[in-house]
């Protein structure tokens, strides 16, 4: 079963439609209080090969988890974090390096532990709950006809970093580390988070993979899209990748990992969008439109050719 | 290592000491937003037994989590609900079973749903975080000298069900419903929550055992305790049991899982409590007194003799 139709067909009904979004938004939203909560599990083998580095993972759920918040254009304000593992996952060492490495994050986006829990177990796993304060956040379904797509930062680069640590591709060391550090340490964009709800109508972050965010982003809507392959920024690394390994781009920039912002905004945002790009040093990129539902959703090679994703990005199946 | 060393090495530099209460409470509180929050993992054959009745199960997760915040003066207001597990854990049949239990709950606790998350895992475990609002809540180590200790509900039901359970003990059938049911639903006082910011001190739930719980309550404060096995409630099923199996209470009452709230308050408000608990017809009985640093912390048997209790509830070692 679809992750979505599990929460659809059992979970719904449980919450109250107006503060949960009916559970299909990634951030829960109490306006009374000015609340914004996130909750996310994340295990060993599925968001997180293996535990070698505690200090590497660490960083890649914390910013996982608060970048929910943040491209919701809520600054994330404090965390509870629940592990479960065993003696090995959690010894004094991987203590003192999960430690010194939320110190570290925590220091970085200005947020501070308050709780959580501690559980031994033999299977390794994190739930993080992030919580921050708003009047007001960005929604999911809220694109509306003509919008242009934007997306900040690179994408991509996580994806070969996994690759990397799988060993499925192999590149000279430095490269190798560049792409290995955007896996566990995307870039997030703070200092954009509140200027976000100046200008965008919908937004999302990009965990699962450009095209299946862009879906969710939408799915409520009767509405297509056009999304151009040329524009879809990348970084100079996995450029020079594409053009020495004759790689695909629309085989890498739509695998998820990436915890970039994928919102939609007014053309009439144009001109603001780039000067707050430029006045915080943030690269927010067009990529695309949000058509009309009387025609198909496409995607355009960089030759300008429509193409089919075939890996829309990653679901969790039950 | 002992959960609380962990807690206090690597993560207590973590938080800001006034509103995480430097870890050392179950519950967060965010006085300047009036927000209490409770995060708890519950893991599979650690928490919980087995997964063959999701509705039980989801019960007692549910009420463990939101009995954190009832303890200390605070209504649960909504939870969010993450959890790891395989197909069978996660089938239709046993999500409806899940959907359908959080409804009874949501009922009768009047909480609901904001969100949550669903990954796909051998190991099954939950991740539950409680949300509620208050003014104040009460805090661990706030005991006075001279308090009299109370507690609400009874005690020991809960360890006899996880026997049967565990079919370490037989019964018959419906003594043996009767005590897995308190094992798996037992009975949260949430009408009176806000009473209890009246007249408690001090509060905990019981959840690891009575006597590891009121340590964890007083445990950085230089004080003693008394606490008498004569004045500690059990249900007329299990003073039947301890008479017809020649069972020694001291060694049922303080096991765990009760969720029962303990707390102390000043002699002088012994009569509120007392017609506090008549008029809301809970139970609430005074079990022992905070002495004096200079004595020894003392248990008395039925006959009034002195105890050493050999297993004081249970801990998270690492």
């Amino acid at each position: 079963m679809h992750e979505f139709d599990l929460i659809q067909i059992y979970f719904s009904k449980l919450s109250k439609s107006k503060g949960a979004l009916n559970l299909n938004d990634d951030v829960f939203f109490d306006r009374s209080k000015n609340l914004a909560v996130s909750v996310d599990t994340y295990v060993q083998g599925v968001h997180f090969i293996d535990f070698k580095n505690p200090e590497l993972v660490i960083k890649k759920i914390i910013r996982s988890s608060i970048s929910d918040l943040i491209c919701k254009g809520v600054k994330p304000r404090y965390y509870f974090i629940s592990g479960s593992g065993n003696n090995k996952s959690f010894s004094p060492s991987n203590l003192e390096k999960i430690s010194k490495s939320l110190k570290q994050e925590q220091n970085k986006y200005n947020i501070f532990l308050c709780g959580g829990d501690t559980v031994l177990s033999d299977k390794l796993s994190f739930t993080i709950t992030s919580v921050g304060f708003s009047k007001k956040i960005i929604y999911r379904n809220k694109a509306k006809l003509n919008d242009d797509i934007y997306v900040t930062g690179n994408l991509g680069d996580s994806y070969v970093g996994l690759k990397v640590l799988k060993k499925k591709i192999r590149l000279n060391r430095s490269l190798e580390k560049y792409f290995v550090n955007r896996y566990y340490q995307p870039n997030l964009h703070l200092e954009l988070t509140k200027k976000l709800l100046s200008f965008a109508n919908t937004s999302i972050d990009i965990s699962d993979g450009l095209i299946a965010d862009l879906i969710k982003l939408i799915n409520k809507q009767k509405l297509s899209y056009k999304i151009y392959m040329n524009n879809i920024p990348v970084s100079k690394n996995l450029d020079k990748l594409f053009i020495l390994k004759k790689l695909k781009k629309e085989l890498y920039v739509s695998q998820g990992d990436d915890y970039q912002v994928l919102f939609t905004a007014s053309p009439s945002k144009f001109r603001i969008i780039n000067e707050t790009a430029k006045s915080l040093g943030v690269k927010i990129s067009k990529i695309g439109k949000i058509c009309s539902p009387l025609l198909e959703s496409e995607i355009y090679d960089q030759k300008g050719m429509k193409i089919a994703l075939k890996n829309q990005g990653y679901y969790h199946k039950f």
